[in-house]
């Protein structure tokens, strides 16, 4: 298809010059109009890129027929109402995660966008970066053999955010890169958590999420940590990756190190474990920014009819999870149980 | 007083060599006899320090009247039998980490000790180094303002235990550094963790801890982890600790960062919130092996009369804790209320 | 005075789109017009900056006389030809580092400038980082004692330059820097290096700098370097710094460590030394974008008349070290002389 | 041979507890008598090793018929006189790096040692470690390429010597590391460095050494530095590698980084330089305590007649490098050729 797909961006403050950016420099998509309710956040778009149009009324957007797509980033609680007019006006949709603030939200842009034929696209970036695929790529060809555990921590002096709490914020990006790493999806979810702030919603939060396995994950969110901190530990039978994000060129590294173990697991008493360490490996990584990728991603599902990776029951599941996990940190741990199966299907 | 103490060390294992040679070059203090059952280990005994007696049957210590006191270095499900029996035989007693396997054991030892005028002194060994003191001179000064929270990981590929899970081996470290730096204690806790092995216990636990105020406190111990880490943030209103035990010098560092609130909190939505950043600082620490300085502490306690800082109401304290950690673990995060109230009073 | 200055740019290769960025978003000042030989260059300046002009031929902006002011960030073999038609005309100059290829180019600029009553600044960037202006505020009020040593390694697998060897590309950071903090110049020189491109110049170096005291200095810089390091130690008699240009957020170091001497110094051998460690302290720095300073001070200077921090003398005497050290690695460590006295005054 | 060797060592201050440590628990050898001119220090090996005899005269040791190999860990200014006198008395000799003051002291006894049919080991204690033998296997498989350059840094707050500069008690670690590791032998140094106390030998030194190709090495050796630091980069036309020996378990690091070079030499202007980033790979090494297998090779070139790994030889290209450097740095990089050939031969 030789036509250029014409984008609007709704919002243009932390994340939208970022998508701004790359769409403008994607093959075969051009930005044709921002929209921002901050005027003084439209001059800069009016600066840095003349041909685009801007206005503080995102309608404009929807109304324009030379649209084909929109990509949403605003605070979440407006998610579904901007991306379900945008559906309703015929534009594929990539939004922001999370994707919405309720499982029926989500499900109910689902539906829209399967009727209308459109693309919903949830923008799950750490999915497209170079270090999340590789781990993908060695957790499908079993590289790690029977996965164990997975473990984020990911702390910083963060944004509070006024409307979510701190899961919404920082965990989603473990949830979204779990739900595309490892097959199998938690069946409970168990969190912790508290507030500093009086009134505020909780800066502070410990998520177990458990497996019909003997997989465990946790993630620890945290706005108000001295120092920051992105780093995973995926723990298999066979091999072990430590993904520290803020590394600059090694951000996967794979250690041949475990357990093994002998015996009889009927004798359990008998059963001995020895100790393996052996070599560490860290692979050489794609380093194209994600969002270019991720833009390409969306252009081609476009062209293509084809469904993204991160579409709507990706965003479907990693909501139902935040919802879960925010019902159980109420509950000061309480064990939530999941329905996803109907969504995988 | 002049005399030396004499005193005997059950368990030449893994630590049992450290408190001979720690107690060997004490002033005021020399260690009459040791046993282990393992006849190869008490040869390493008779080679190095010739002057020490050994034995196979540690009755041989509680029958000697020299012996003045008992240092207890063997697996946790025996310090019950062993303490009471030292204590019974007249002798002042330190015993290792966790204190016993029950809090209706740990009560014991503290009323025979009680009654026999007894020094009682539980080896949480962390609380006698220059870090964990420097951190609760920081804390007792209120040189951190209201504390958030305290945040510990505490993973490596370490020896699995057969008999008790990881919390009683790797938290009950975090456990007992809290007890001594946080003036609060927790009321109820949540804890989740699976074991990776048939039969055995869980290798991989997460303990979160809440308080009556907004303080929590969240612990991660692990034997299953490609990398070693140690640590610990604590968080206050007015300066933040990381201590990490693996940095050579700078094990903690102070920094003046965290946010501050302007506005009624009556009208929370009013409530601004501010980002604040300053120096940071890595006091000067005292570098003195912590046995050494526990060691003597004990000597002194025994001499004087005087109380442990580490004493049986903090070992008992830790194993409530512990106990109430495994009931939640079972029960998958569910949250189970401490009583430690009487205990402290 | 309320008009703004008019800059122009040339050369839109690595550096030029940060000073035209910067340029651009300070108070007082626009930029007028870009030039650069490459006309793909020259279109992506018109897509961000659609009212800056730009062309290929840089006699364009010589010739405007409009433009006030002129930042050269072009290959240095041409700084020289560059910078005096731009005086010529009538410009002040900002040129990039090194300032000329030699010192008789550097002593020729200094004088038209000085004829013309323009000023002449020289683009030494790390001299407005909040690290370095924080440490020549503690050299300067004798916070780290008598300076002792500055050794500093720059090393990393970086592009290759055809012309100048590695110390023109990367030890200038170094000498720019020290130039700023130390209060003594350097009085001979001994450097070493090797090529390992046939035909190409030296891509790993090493300089020794002699001052008149027992201070010391050394730089590594390599571009064949399997990992990124930027680290320098300034030692004292007093204290010691460590500045990490790498570090996110704790650049420079102050450590409370060093040696005491005692005894008459006149009874070598009889004197003792004692070893002194003490608290480690990093101070918050400004964070401030060095270019946005250095920008500002660059208009200041042009409206007050003043004489830039980092003016023609300091660019001639860094490439008056570059000179000999050039000369030094030739015949493999003899020692060069300096003679930047004249310079100084 | 069934025979145990019984070995005496000559020194109990900073190296020889580990000496005596190691060569009791060797199988094959015991430490027979120990001997120091501080009556304290041998009370220490008293309580510790009950069956050492002890002595204030090392003559006592030459003296004792039963005593076939002698281990010298004393000031390096002695170390001639008491080798010497150990060979003549008919004792296999291993003496502590650097080897002796000066190459004439070295040549006298390999002579006396080569006489005698003794065996003459120099503890370059390095060479045993795992780390060392990897990178030796790498490059004498030529792992790495055509080798580039060695360069290393070895600095902390470390004891000052009275008697030798810096260069031969830091720098000597990574001569002995070369000269095992690398094929080619360096044929000049060039060094600068000087002292901060005054009468006392360089605290601070640069050494660079020239080889017959473009291969380049430099260390840096410094008494005077607020941080430990011990990194050493070889760099290969194919590979690199950093190996830091304070990393706890990746010690040796292979990058597969570099650049490669197309085009004609002959044509230097139109070489293309491309740059190659790929894998990083940390391979396993061998853990055990290097002075274990140190001293097991000592036992075996006793018993088998074999000539050590770090033979006088190596003890002298050492020395020769040193002396060569101190020579050097008196005037201020001169350059200063080697002839480390009829050595080798």
């Amino acid at each position: 298809m030789g036509n250029v797909i014409n984008i609007g961006v709704i919002g243009y403050g932390y994340w939208g010059p970022n998508l701004v950016r790359n769409f403008s420099e994607l093959p075969g998509a051009q930005v044709r109009m921002v929209s921002d309710f901050k005027p003084e956040l439209l001059a800069k778009v009016q600066a840095r890129y003349p041909s685009i149009q801007v206005t503080t009324d995102c309608r404009d957007i929807f109304a324009d027929p030379k649209i084909d797509a929109v990509a949403i980033a605003t605070p979440v609680s407006t998610h579904f109402d901007l991306a379900l007019a945008a559906l309703k006006a015929g534009k594929h949709v990539m939004v922001e995660k999370p994707m919405t603030v309720t499982s029926e939200q989500a499900l109910r842009l689902m539906e829209e966008a399967e009727r209308r034929d459109l693309v919903l696209m949830v923008d799950h970036t750490f999915v497209y970066t170079g270090a999340v695929r590789k781990m993908r790529e060695l957790v499908a060809n079993n590289g790690l053999g029977d996965i164990y555990y997975y473990d984020s921590v990911r702390v910083n002096l963060g944004l509070f955010q006024h409307d979510v709490n701190v899961l919404w914020d920082l965990a989603v990006h473990d949830l979204s890169i779990m739900d595309y790493i490892l097959q199998a999806k938690p069946r409970a979810v168990s969190a912790t958590g508290v507030s500093h702030i009086p009134g505020k919603p909780e800066n502070i939060a410990y998520l177990t999420l458990f497996f019909d396995s003997n997989l465990i994950a946790h993630l620890h969110a945290n706005w108000l940590a001295p120092v920051k901190v992105r780093r995973t530990l995926i723990s298999g039978s066979q091999k072990m990756i430590v993904y520290d994000d803020l590394e600059v060129s090694e951000k996967v590294k794979i250690y041949d190190k475990g357990i093994t173990l002998n015996g009889d697991t009927e004798k359990v008493y008998e059963m001995l474990i020895g100790y393996r360490t052996g070599d560490m490996w860290a692979p050489k990584l794609e380093m194209t920014e994600a969002l270019r990728t991720e833009g390409l991603h969306f252009l081609r599902c476009i062209e293509q009819g084809e469904r993204p990776i991160t579409d709507g029951e990706a965003g479907l599941r990693v909501v139902k999870i935040l919802e879960a996990a925010t019902k159980s940190m109420k509950e000061q741990g309480r064990l939530v149980e999941l329905d996803l199966a109907g969504v995988i299907a």
